[in-house]
């Protein structure tokens, strides 16, 4: 039996639950929540592996429930969470850089992709240097909304948009709103910052560093560059259109605004459907086909080593390409004259099939779990939940605590699982020196 | 531009069409219905499509509605499709066996698989011997147990036989009962009889004809006769226990039975459910988390060249070895000392792939097209076309036309498209001489 503790590679699962548990400790501080007494133990689980997550679903009303002690953990657990997801996927790679295996030749690839040439320090202070400017920037443009337009004092008016600029970049999705951005559907200044700020979280920092430098010369992007930027705005305008369509006579969504403010609210839904979670409609409301799509762009959510869920947008586009190359007849699967490696299309492979079973298997556990709880709904939580995307249509706060526990899994799971679980198997892969002969089983 | 008449395997999708066109003209004779007057167009083309695809899902009540002269129809349709859909597999396999390309590579591996040495005329007549055989073999119990337990005429208890058994080898599954097989849920006689059936058309003849070869020596297995068998188990096993525990108590289905009973209905609803399409429970009534497990069941479906539908077994079961060898970080993915070729595994990707985008599709497009269809009974009655199960919660019926029309597409597209798109493609594919160099995207 070989320690856990020998690499140190297998900690970081570990202090992602250290993290959790702390949070959870100091989620049922009296003095966490608004009301006396302390919060139960599965709500302050839940609340905390959310924020640590950057999840961001709640089971319990956010304002009401917690104190401004609560909220303020809530930001530190996000933003520690947050940092530590982008600091995990870069700190595995000079770790693991060289050796083969899942997570191994990913995160290798992470740094070809655009983390060149720094060591881990300067890469950690670069990443917290974009973190700290645009949640800045984030912050001064909400503060002065919120101060000049809805006559908040300067010290809310402030604390709010640290707040909720937080939440934004990091993709998590605690709002200090009940009804989260509902009650500002109609103006563009909160709702197209917000969506701004989780758009740039959302894209990764390989290809934010990547654009930084050659934003112009699209021609020398890096094909993980490439396939994350078309993906994006591909996935954009389908959920835009598909949103303004679906929902645009929806009385219960859409249809109560005028144009311009249906086009703002499906803008708005679209970006923040793809991890952001936060909501300007009531999602409970949309229609059942328009849920199905929520479904699938929750389930690819955003760009690899960012703050976003979901399989991401890469491995999404990759598999396209696959089956593009494989119904053609084409040997190779080429993107813009590069062929794309064997084993890469291997890792999209099981990456997207894993997060299938997984979600699969969540859905069956929480409809097993529930006695209500139609199929649609479960699973759109745990959709949200495997991608930390922590969208709700409002079931969260009465499922039973086994449920909400299975909640919790997924979310650790899909955020910090997958790259542990990987990794771990990765430093323990036997290599084999001989190949068996070859067999094509009939498929299909 | 060529012709599609160019090459002789792109008649093929041609044919299923005509004789889908043939069988709603002979189902829109007022000799075809109980009642005077003709069937309406989309109930006459639903009904020729899934009898012609051996779907076995129906828009209307096929006692009732239909005359003795249509039920006559419908078998004469299931056997020709059932027929027809081996005979596909089997020709296209001699004519592109030697080509690349997505379907051409895959039916050049039904060959090795098992259907070696024959001409075409040779398979072809095997094929229907053990079609008649096996049918044979069924009528003869039912015929038996219909006439002597159940007191029906001779004469009716043969037709009556005849009809159930060309239904279950075929894999289609219109009854002669308006509740399926539900009246029979205790009675083993039928049951089995029909379960067994199903089975024995579900295997797919190369790995029957490998099987009447050497059953015994498992050790001498092609890697699709041992991936075939082994995931018919491994899910017969999973299906079982699914419906035996969570419907336990149901009062809606195994609820009311004593435990024998208990066992033989999850048996039987197990067993159908990978392309069967009987049904001895009331499917309206499952619990939620049994439908999820079944929709994942129906999308597997059965074995490949086969009278069932679905992604197929080996499909399924390679992508798990893809995904074991993946986590594991082997660098081949090996089953029984075989290593499994690059592009088996690419192909059985693509038809996963194109199975889940169907499926989503057809599932908004169904919600988009009706107003009060839930979500999760759209996806059952989707995924039950497309792996042409032709089971239903029970709202086939009251859809509307267009609703009705998207699920004879994914019917066809399901059995007859993926086969004929895949081989046209490949039949018209241009190789590539030389290779673009390596890139490898992040992914996950
Ligand atoms: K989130
Ligand atoms: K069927």
């Amino acid at each position: 039996m070989r320690s856990p503790w020998q690499h140190p590679a297998r900690i970081v699962p570990f202090a992602f639950l250290a993290l959790i548990a702390i949070g959870t400790a100091l989620m049922m501080l009296p003095a966490a929540r608004a009301e006396p007494g302390h919060a139960p133990f599965v709500t302050a689980l839940f609340t905390a592996a959310s924020a640590v997550c950057v999840a961001g679903m709640a089971v319990v009303d956010t304002p009401g429930y917690w104190s401004t002690f609560g909220h303020v953990l809530l930001t530190v657990l996000t933003q520690i969470g947050g940092f530590g997801i982008v600091a995990l996927a870069t700190l595995l790679s000079l770790i693991v850089s060289r050796r083969l295996g899942l997570r191994g030749r990913m995160l290798a690839q992470a740094e070809s992709a655009g983390l060149t040439g720094g060591n881990t320090a300067r890469v950690l202070i670069r990443v917290a240097l974009v973190m700290l400017v645009a949640e800045s920037i984030l912050t001064v443009v909400l503060t002065l909304r919120f101060w000049l337009t809805y006559d908040y004092s300067f010290g809310r008016a402030l604390w709010e948009a640290f707040f909720h600029a937080v939440q934004a970049f990091n993709n998590a999705g605690f709002a200090l709103y009940s009804d989260s951005l509902v009650r500002f559907v109609t103006d563009p200044w909160i709702c197209v910052t917000l969506a701004l700020g989780v758009m740039a979280g959302s894209i990764g920092f390989p290809v934010l560093f990547e654009l930084a430098r050659e934003w112009r010369t699209t021609r020398s992007w890096s094909t993980h560059t490439f396939l994350t930027v078309t993906g994006s705005l591909l996935l954009t305008a389908v959920g835009f259109v598909v949103f303004l369509v679906f929902e645009w006579r929806n009385p219960g969504t859409l249809g109560p605004l005028n144009t311009a403010g249906k086009v703002l609210a499906a803008f708005t839904q679209d970006v923040m459907t793809r991890s952001g979670g936060f909501n300007s409609v009531d999602l409970g409301r949309l229609n059942s086909e328009t849920i199905a799509v929520t479904n699938g762009l929750m389930f690819i959510g955003g760009g690899s080593a960012s703050t976003a869920g979901g399989i991401k947008l890469t491995t999404f586009m990759l598999l396209g390409y696959v089956i593009w190359a494989e119904i053609r007849g084409e040997p190779d699967v080429v993107i813009r004259k590069r062929r794309i490696a064997e084993e890469t299309q291997r890792q999209a492979v099981t990456v997207a099939l894993m997060g299938v079973a997984l979600v699969a298997t969540g859905t069956v556990a929480l409809d097993a779990l529930t006695e209500d709880v139609p199929f649609d709904r479960a699973l759109f939580e745990v959709t949200s939940a495997f991608a930390t995307v922590g969208l709700s249509t409002g079931i969260t706060s009465s499922l039973p605590p086994s449920a909400q526990v299975v909640l919790v899994v997924l979310m650790y799971v899909g955020r910090v699982g997958t790259i542990a679980v990987g990794t771990a198997i990765a430093l323990n892969t036997r290599r084999r020196h001989y190949r068996y002969p070859e067999e094509r089983p009939l498929v299909g």
